[in-house]
């Protein structure tokens, strides 16, 4: 399937909604990798390896050695939010990098500023920003977003561009009529339909520009069947939903551990305290039901009570986030897990993360950046669930459960670049080492 | 495959060196399970299910339903001790089951006498037991070992046998010329060689006997060219070394999580604090050293520092066992890992494990000696990598360095089974549902 | 002063509104003590010592050898309940206690009925009890109750008697005018006045039978004007409010800590899980907030912000109850205290409490029983302010601030206890240890 | 009293062997407050107020407005090392404080250079410094160390001095007969005896030239009675022994809560992770072995198990310390520590103390430096017992028990100032504020 990948020539731009912390972290670090001032921690893209074929081959490339990713010089930043602030004074604001790291990339990020934003205080209470777009219809912001998008190419003779969604987490919104068909939902956007959020009108601006299109938030956005429609009718890559990180991530790296094992679950409390907008805006309880409603899924299915009653049956789960100014950026966690063990014997297991959120999400963009762009030029169309590895409510064929297990979702990552490049699948059988030592005797 | 594998006719017989706390647990526990007492939690074999075919085939058998394992009912227990004590009078000293659960299985368990153990304080200095065998060599003492499984076999009709030793941490020893060949061994055998160890001495007897040799403790034992060669020519399954439970259990579950990020890793400090006759055993310098080995080496291979540099080449790993009265079995751990992400930002993670350590390891026992069994049906010879599941020290093929990541292990596990059955290996690829979609427009 | 008070002659009797889990577990207890069954630990009045004289005179008896208090042998317990299970009924579904120490003391528990309750779903939305009094008006429930005692006392033949209220947290109110006089209050419990609640209706009627009343909930109950007036009045000894357990005992034993060595903080976040009927009870946000009133004061009071700016004029402090029923009465609290030392520099602390709550409690109702019995007899009315060491919103003198620092607290009990036998207090100068060693040169 | 405390008139110079972490930090803390650029945050002796009258007299003033201590305009700094580095050049090496700030006092740093230590190796191993000075005897080197004090108060101008070692922890000695007299001593100091530590050179030194001396280390140092009589006879106050920071001030707050209440403590398990010298040094078991009496022995003496048997009389008290040099300074203890309840049910608390070491010792240097300047104004010659409020092993007069109860020390050090300056001693009493209530009706 190689050949049919096409290469990553000329300058990719990524256009974010949302300038916030994450975004402007993951800016930022850029910009000073590519100035040698720092490393892309965390980004699988830049430092992770694959392995390729037998173990004994010792062949570990990084992947972007192996398949054509967009290079970080390629890369020109654009993107739109509700404050007007440049992505240095935002990035100050956010207060998650030290000031000596930003000035040391001052004038790239001054270059960056927001272009006004769609937004509506009705799906975000918590937030007073001012730099909006203003238009009669929905039909016409969906319009002015398509036409930043195509001032932004020109003005920075981009070849290519995604679009990653960084802003905050919408009012819980459950799918509709006008939700339905991309029919209906055109009609909703000339119709004003509450029911259509901001995001979803980034979404189809972007669908419609042929911009590949990742939600890094928990809302509903693409994941509506006029969306995905129109996304394989338009031929262009979509992913979301929710970045995975701090508590979320921990979850699916500890629950598939305890799963694997047959270890019974009784009751799994988490609670977050953080101090950032992120937690301004969870504080009211509209928002936080949309976080809570993509956090508290993934337990479920890793599980799958349905089939391990004995087990898992009777689990309690039940997720908190508190708003702690003192932390501000450092997102801390506190799990508890009651665990039941051979006859039913019972112990616990508490997890204490001191995380940084935007540390942890900004390496995130960057991949889902690039790999959506990787798709796009591999032509992979519609929803992209081997990049379900970065996501906390991954989006599915419609019908088929997500699966959380993070170490499955690297999995189906690691093969879908090993298909694509024409490479074999691995399996980890490995039967054949020991048919060896006995053809020896 | 599936056609080759024999039946589980007849009865088992498991024999065990060291009948202490994870032996008296395990069958114990195994005996309430048979009277319907209680759950055999934690035991793949009895109550994990494995995923055949496509996501949407809905195809989630137990694993005991899909591979022919030895049944319950057919399970005969036996073993050895430095104590004269039968099970239940060393289950009730364990103090790891009620009282009131071990009376229900009195009977049964005060059935099970141990056979007089091979033991020198040489290899553990912590240890006094008198109920002792004597003979002149070692090579004696392991043809006393051999009319033991014969006289067992015969006086409990049991058709097929298998060995896991569940006694104490030796002292550490490397490899040297005595263990190179098997006639070198067996000519130490007779000259006793002070490098030869009580645990080979019983490796050696299941090999010749025929019967499945399992280790779970972090000793040498099998791990010796000798031993592997005489697997190999006596047709008879080998494995080990060193249960996979709490702290280790958990560290190759998060480690991996956290390699699968690129996540860098800085420091790793592991303290454990328990109070049973193992944590006695270990607060020698001698045999906690074997025990640190073994522990120490898994996060190097998860990390690949060699080919990670930045990431994890100046990992400071440190490992700590504290004898603790007061906790009993009740081993807790506590852990303090040092990561940093994006810009390399340092964050941290603090796991406390309050876990019990019996009770994780009886159904790993379990488990092992009913897929040791199948083994041997399905005439696998040799070292068994695919329990590596189990082991925090798995032995490999001379020169193939060991998977610690306990998902890559869990996948070889699976898809090994699969493999046996005859059923379509799992790549996690599943590009096929969405094309169906793109198909379908 | 020592012989003011008088002898603990005749039986004492214990009377509780609330037979949940706390008072059974302490009634129960006590019935196990009197048995010699079990040792009242956490019962200061019966474990603890107290020191007298110099470090060097070695006087440290114990405090139940040093005040005539009243014998356990010589307590009668009686209770009023809205479930009508007698109390070894009410241990069992509490589930403290294990089963087989009930079984031991099962005649004794089952004899202690409860009463019928004064209740009002009001006060109180999640419990949905039936055995409730019925009167047409709140001063009829109160002779009603005053009847229960009067009965109570005949029966029993007891000389004296206490009464702690030891059922559930009441929703928040605050003081009103019919709270200000005994006049305007007596008229409202005839005018059926809704701000007197019903933990209200129990004190009036105790302090009218002459009974020292004691509220171990953090209800407003005896904190108004009203009832500390006629306690004076009566001459009979009042105290509360809401038991100190848990969380907020550890943090006024660390604040103080932090405090003595001029520590600033920062931040302090505490959250609890527990899943008995109290965090049922404190599910409901009205309920709640009468006890997050209660918890959140402690800091304040011990830190001094005001006095203090630079150290505490920022203190973020935050408290939160969640409903975890995998707990139980397993109540387990986590909190994070962000704390800053030398030039400002940053610090944590992080405290995980895996306690139980009525085990915790008990001990202490039996404490505050005896003890108010013995200031009833020392004859010291109206407010006990040294019995401040074991309540988490001690009541005061109008307009003295109260002292939770609990060794504030410890050394105003000791002193009062030495205060009332005519013993030295202590101020712990000890300068003359060293004065000696200078006389002697 | 208070009339009999000289002024703090002219120069205080602070001479410190040891010019490591701890003391660079303080220092140069103390020009950053010389200059407004930071808040003495710990420091007693600089924020922290003390309550005189009654509680509601509101009186609070600053202890350094209540006592006359020297001001912090007023210090001159000095100090011995072993190795050459200004204090300057030294703090950057300890990386306990941002260079931003160091550069800030750059100057003043730089003008501390160390004077040639008296070291030896047979006492620290893991040190290698070469500024050390070298003469034929132990009575040469204390002479030239006298030689130091009389120089730097020349060159400085400063009226007076006080010592405080800030240094290493030596090898555990025990006293010995040349530890017995003065006479014994300075015999052994002129025959180089090998039991007088280099620590007990200065001490003497110090005490002979009339300057008060405090002992921040385990080391035995002043604890023998040749220096205590020596003390006396030449009227200069003596503190020690060990700054209590961490872990070990963390455990004299909870253990007298515990015991406040009396809660039973079965097991307590302390273990400690840091990376700087100090941790280093205490790789070595020999220099441990100082460390772990220190640190044993404070629960000992809180809970008294020889008189409350039932609650501490099986206490398994365990400490550990464990070198890892990812934490740098930044110190952090785990503590585990399983108490019982009512009726012997168990309990846990874990505290995890991320702190940093010298950020903590800093200030409990600069407080023990003044107030021993204070005492010796005070004419309070001898034993300090009055400061053990910070330290780890209070020395006391020979026969008393030294308290380790934090709250106790406190009470002790502010009723020792109140009687310095002739006011009310508190006893926490407060009936009077109750009997006027009565008074009043």
């Amino acid at each position: 399937m190689s050949t049919q990948v096409a290469k990553a020539e000329g300058k990719l731009g990524i256009l974010i909604p949302g300038l916030g912390a994450v975004a402007t972290t993951m800016i930022a670090g850029v910009e000073a990798v590519k100035k040698g001032i720092s490393a892309p921690i965390g980004a699988l893209s830049q430092m992770g390896r694959i392995r390729l074929g037998k173990r004994t081959d010792n062949r570990y490339p990084l992947i972007k050695d192996f398949v054509p990713l967009a290079n970080l010089e390629d890369i020109v930043f654009g993107g739109w939010d509700v404050y007007e602030d440049n992505v240095y004074e935002a990035a100050i604001n956010a207060a998650v990098l030290d000031r000596s790291l930003l000035d040391q990339v001052k004038t790239e990020l001054e270059a960056v500023k927001p272009m006004k934003a769609v937004f509506d205080t009705a799906y975000i209470k918590n937030l007073d920003g001012k730099h909006i777009k203003e238009a009669p219809t929905k039909w016409d912001l969906a319009n002015l977003l398509i036409q930043d998008i195509e001032n932004f190419k020109a003005a920075n003779n981009v070849s290519r561009v995604v679009m990653v969604w960084c802003a905050s987490t919408e009012k819980y919104i459950e799918p509709s009529a006008v939700h339905a068909t991309i029919e209906a939902f055109e009609e909703g956007l000339k119709n004003n339909d509450p029911s259509i959020a901001p995001s979803m009108i980034y979404a189809y601006a972007s669908i419609k520009a042929g911009v590949p299109f990742t939600n890094g938030a928990p809302n509903l956005t693409v994941d509506i069947n006029a969306l995905l429609d129109y996304s394989l009718q338009q031929g262009v890559a979509i992913a979301g939903k929710d970045f995975k990180t701090g508590q979320t991530l921990m979850k699916t790296i500890l629950a598939p551990g305890l799963h694997a094992r047959a270890l019974g679950v009784r009751g799994w409390f988490s609670t977050n305290i953080l101090g950032n907008r992120d937690g301004l805006v969870l504080d009211d309880p509209d928002n936080f039901k949309t976080k809570e409603v993509s956090k508290l899924s993934v337990l479920e299915e890793i599980f799958e009570p349905e089939v391990n009653p004995e087990l898992y049956g009777d689990l309690y789960h039940k997720v908190r986030i508190n708003y702690y100014p003192p932390h501000g950026d450092n997102k801390e966690s506190w799990d508890n897990i009651d665990i039941f063990g051979w006859l039913g014997y019972p112990m616990q297991i508490k997890v204490n993360f001191l995380c940084r959120d935007s540390i942890l999400a900004a390496p995130i963009v960057l991949d889902l950046a690039l790999f959506m762009d990787l798709a796009q030029r591999a032509e992979l169309s519609g929803i992209q669930e081997w990049l379900s590895f970065y996501l906390k409510s991954p989006q599915t064929a419609p019908g088929l459960p997500p699966m959380h297990d993070i170490f499955k979702q690297l999995i189906k990552m690691q093969n879908t670049l090993r298909h694509i490049m024409g490479e074999d699948l691995i399996t980890h059988l490995g039967l054949d080492y020991y048919q060896d030592l006995v053809d020896a005797l």
